[in-house]
């Protein structure tokens, strides 16, 4: 049966919490190769302060956390140069193109994920996969976060049923749970920092590449 | 004699009008590549006409010049990659890395620019040069665009006299009459768009590497 697949971005295709870890330590090392006279734990722990506080979408974070060193613009541009290098350089889990352009070749395979959607755009352009997806639904272009209204507006769009479709995620909260109570058959990727979590999905795996056996056996 | 030399950054240190044109050219092949059906011309000029009446510094280009497509995040996404990934990659013209280091050695090296403060020094750490200068002037720091007060401010800051100081620069108003004005001895760089306009420098130079050697006989 042609199915029609919805992918989640963060942590499902690739290590997103591993990248924005690193990249929050590369800021940190460029302010002091810079020559700010402060250690690397106390202005690691105020910045992931700051981003506790104003959310990861604030475009503030260095400008916060520099606001009262001497010279703010020299260190500030060496963290935001650091930060979107790495964030620039991230890629796929290696398994992910191939098994995406295994499964389009029979399938309709979709995005369906929470954010910002010019940033959501950059992730899939960086990954080097955004041309792969026949539909692309952001919550920001929705207008409504991921929940069976999220999803019951995306099959209208694609204008097929929920049992033609799968939703492939790591987060029981945001994926697998409204995909469920929407009628979408679930697939919950064991990885990133909800790997070990209890799910209700009807199938689980550790690799992007198990997808294509579980699809032709549906 | 030890001098104090200040320099400019834009088409002095790097050949900048070059890259502005390539990250432009970039960002609409990227913006074509997403799949948007305009062709390269209308999109190229469109963009100059933005940039002519926004001004560069404007953060928008790309939103305004793609609000009447019929996904913006996915182009806009598009074209701000393929910009900053290409001013990410710029470089020296080559023979400055080592010419600064010399002239390190026995005098004082300096920036002198106009400009905003995040993304003139966003330039020089992108450059590898960030760390050779004694002091970064920066117009939004002071206050004022290059100029007399601006010169004498920075001046100021050094402990040190007009006539021990020496001005390195491509523009002719922004650089040489200001600096010639305030009584720096001044040196033109031919490069870049104003490379043939006519000037009243004291010494005119095609690379950065001619300088040691008028250093020596001053």
């Amino acid at each position: 049966m042609i199915m029609e697949i919805f992918f989640d971005i963060d942590d499902t295709l690739f290590p997103s919490s591993e990248f924005s870890a690193l990249a929050r330590k590369n800021a940190i090392n460029a302010i002091i190769s810079m020559g700010l006279k402060n250690d690397y734990d106390s202005l690691y722990n105020k910045l992931l302060q700051i981003i506790e506080e104003k959310g990861s979408n604030y475009g503030m974070h260095f400008d916060d956390l520099l606001e009262d060193s001497d010279n703010p613009p020299r260190y500030i541009a060496a963290a935001v140069a650091a930060y979107h290098d790495t964030k620039a350089s991230i890629a796929p889990y290696p398994d992910v193109p191939l098994t995406l352009l295994e499964l389009k070749k029979e399938h309709g395979i979709h995005i369906a994920t929470n954010g910002n959607s010019i940033k959501q755009w950059d992730k899939l352009i960086r990954l080097g996969i955004s041309l792969y997806f026949d539909q692309v639904f952001i919550s920001e272009d929705l207008g409504v976060q991921k929940s069976p209204d999220f999803f019951a507006r995306a099959l209208k769009t694609l204008g097929s049923k929920p049992e033609r479709c799968i939703m492939v995620g790591d987060r029981e909260d945001k994926d697998i749970l409204p995909a469920k109570e929407a009628g979408l058959i679930t697939i919950k990727v064991r990885k990133g920092r909800f790997r070990d979590d209890e799910s209700c999905a009807d199938y689980e795996i550790h690799e992007i590449s198990e997808i294509p056996a579980i699809v032709k056996n549906l």
